[in-house]
């Protein structure tokens, strides 16, 4: 049979004459090679070094090594450590077990009025790595919490905790009837370094996920970036595959391979900042609202302009700036109520954030001035 | 009943002890609060300054107020005056109906070989304000001379007159069964003060007014601009209301509020130069003209090209630089004579003013290589 | 009858009254006004001026001159050699006739697999100038041969040798039935001399030579350009004439007008350089690769990414920079194998050279990863 085996690691080490362990699995797990085949065995470093892995341009930290397809044993450690090793016999143990096993996933699913979905998804296989990958599991469960605190939602919203690729697509084998239901998706990781919002385009670009997110950005309070897509990084590879042709994007922050603590040590608790964790929540959070809120009104009134202050829309906030700008946002949900621009066409047009008209236009809603197509059907 | 009433205005003064006229409507029409209710009493300064306006930055001028949805009396001088004023008691007028009346406009209409109409329209309802809006009175009258004086036109033209925003909607509403004949439209306004001209696109920018505008002020000898459409300004929301939706742009020069003299006595005469009139009359001209004349010709002669000299149409100007410009219009004439490019489509590849494509054509007409397929239908 | 003569041209000279040839056909065939009539007169320098054409602004140069339209005779000769000659007698003599005849043009074909064809037109009208046309001739032929030396190919190759303008509208004539076969086409001349490559593109920029050809240029080694199509130039202006409109672009170097040896003597085999005529000819090649190489592939394997290493797809190069630009080329071919971007739309997608996905595409043909829709059909 061809399916991979399930790793079991137990414990890995090498050890001096004196039993001293000088490679230790139990100080720090990327000290063993990701994959490794067991092993137990006494050789001379000039022997081991084909199995040790460092990083001789970032000295100090340990790299983050696989070896999944082709089967190997070994370990990573800081070349400093590695220059300290003196010329000698080593034990060398990996207790591990490669054998049939199972593959888990987690999966929280928070449903809509409708059949439709979004999918979130995120990687879990990095072990000890920081924010490749913990962090997207941080913002993933922090806006699973906050969806479900929220009123109904349009779009079911489904959550996935996944090994990278061979997760995602055993997720999409196992889910392969249902997927057309997914409408809107984000592959996020990486969320908590220093550097901007980076928003992955689908395959073709044209997936609404695509509107939504550089709409998002583009009014973002925080610098951002949209980079096109690439048939290299995470999952959003497999749910872009051509078979599947999900419209699933993805949010990053630093793109993976392109800041020197990617997958080393040095990605650690401390190079996660809790604020940007947070921005990229909310920036989330953002992009389903457009996504959840997003419709076609018609306007009532539709030839002229209608009376506003009569219906006492020119005046529900304080401030001189704040009262023009809504002004200018009930104007422009008018204006363009012909069922032809949805509210995120409005807001592009008008160059304000989407939030904005979607308030403009649920005001004009609540005197008659506009309907919302969607609840007539 | 909701209508409005039509406010008349005879009077309006304010008077000291001695009977000295210190605030006179007689004086500067701008003195009085447009709209203004009656009133007739006796007051302090200190009660009667929250019916003064003035404008403290440009305080040798009159501003210009109104108070169409709020009753309410008042005056506007300037702001030294103002500061002049003793503490004292005053008499306070305003000799003024508010009634059932009536909204006057003017219409003028031009008619044209088919049923199909340009709409040009100027506001009329700010008094002594001559940038805004005098200038697009004058404009609009010297334009009705020329294109009465003009041979026969494919378009009737229409021109209206008519009080800002009441005004268009009233008219709008009684010409309702016949607005689907217009095809294209200006609002004009604006057109005499130092600035470049500024064309505003229509709703959805895909007018073809907007190409044409854009394609006459691209090749226009002055500085020029165009702007997106917003909803915010002068008649152009209402003719593109979604309702309605007409195809009407909008030039001006400077727009409204981002000019000092903006509504104060400062937009006078002097503030108008006629040579910027004249400059926005031919432009205007020149956009209805390439409305007028567009059409689609086919080549006679499309397999290779024909040869011109022999039909004599290598000569019929004298510079070299203006002979090569012809020739070359010639060629670019036939070589999209094809019935899928227009005369403007053409000029646009050219990189021309459309009357030099248009000349081209014509004179391609007459010797026989070119038919106009209008003129087959 | 219309049809213009042929031209026969044996000698043409001015002598002295000694005898002494002061201006000789027989030294450089532009000394004669191309289409000269003939003349046999004896007459004063102050006389002969009217029929002598120089380059005052470049004195040493002999121009050439047509004049097929207005029957005259002339001679061209450098500004220098003009201001040496003594006011005196001449003999004048053009030997040439002026009489029904025939035109004569080179064509070669190259059946492909299919009927249809590509089109490589060069003219060969000018006497004695090298890049502008003799550098089109040469490349056109080397092209020849270098296709003819090629296994099968999908689309025929036609190569016509024609004079401008009159020699391609001829050939147009007597082949209109067959000219739907031409479905790609390339005007070429003026490709020896130090500038960069020059694409003008087709009359509506929308044949698939203008993509095609942006594509190769963008990824080229030496710098290039792309213009837009001007109805004047070489023969494009007739394969692009509204009656065929074929899909025919133009590849030149520097274009015809715009350097000072164009239509001089100065336009000497010194003036072209063999490595640019090279360059050119491989760009043509690679081109007409795009062409003749570019398909659909369907992705049997389109769910998720499927294991190329184990398919031996993952080391089939030796240098690091390498590999990863085969592995990211193997990786765009999957990613869009679904029937709706060709090789070169995912080329384009990629940033990277056509050559390098199609050879991608072709690896996974071979390991059953991909199939080729036109091989289905």
């Amino acid at each position: 049979m061809d399916d991979p085996h399930e790793w079991t690691i137990r414990d890995a080490n090498v050890a001096d004459m004196a039993g001293q362990r000088v490679i230790d699995f139990k100080a720090h797990t990327l000290h063993v090679l990701s994959y490794s085949a067991p092993i137990r065995a006494r050789m001379r470093l000039s022997e081991l070094r084909a199995h040790l892995f460092t990083l001789p341009d970032q000295p100090d930290r340990i790299p983050y090594r696989t070896s999944y397809y082709n089967e190997n044993w070994g370990f990573c450690l800081s070349h400093a450590a590695l220059e300290a090793l003196p010329e000698a016999e080593y034990d060398v143990v990996v207790d591990s077990t490669l054998a049939p096993g199972v593959l888990n996933y987690g999966e929280l699913f928070l449903p809509g009025q409708t059949e439709d979905e979004i999918l979130i998804s995120t990687h879990i296989c990095h072990p000890s790595l920081a924010n490749d990958n913990l962090s997207g599991i941080a913002v993933a469960s922090a806006l699973a919490q906050r969806i479900a605190a929220m009123p109904a939602r349009r779009f079911g919203v489904r959550i996935v905790f996944v090994p990278g690729t061979i997760g995602a697509i055993a997720w999409l084998a196992r889910n392969e009837s249902n997927v057309h239901r997914i409408k809107h998706g984000l592959v996020i990781t990486g969320l908590g370094d220093a550097g901007p919002l980076v928003y992955k385009q689908t395959r073709r670009a044209d997936a609404p996920i695509d509107r939504v997110a550089a709409h998002v950005l583009r009014h973002w309070p925080t610098p951002s970036r949209v980079i096109g897509f690439d048939p290299y990084g995470y999952d959003e590879r497999q749910y872009n595959s051509p078979g599947f042709s999900l419209g699933v994007g993805r949010l990053t922050r630093t793109p993976h391979g392109t800041f020197k603590e990617y997958h080393t040590s040095g990605d650690h608790l401390d190079f996660v900042d809790p604020n940007q964790l947070t921005d990229a929540l909310n920036a989330i959070e953002a992009m389903l609202d457009v996504v959840q809120t997003d419709t076609f009104y018609l306007s009532q009134n539709p030839k002229g302009e209608p009376r506003l202050g009569k219906r006492g829309l020119y005046r529900t906030v304080a401030g001189q700036a704040d009262r023009q700008r809504q002004e200018m946002a009930l104007l422009w949900a008018l204006a363009y109520a012909d069922g032809q621009d949805s509210l995120l066409d409005i807001a592009e047009r008008a160059s304000v954030p989407f939030r904005e008209i979607a308030e403009a236009a649920q005001a004009l809603e609540v005197v008659g001035l506009l309907v919302d197509t969607r609840a007539k059907v």
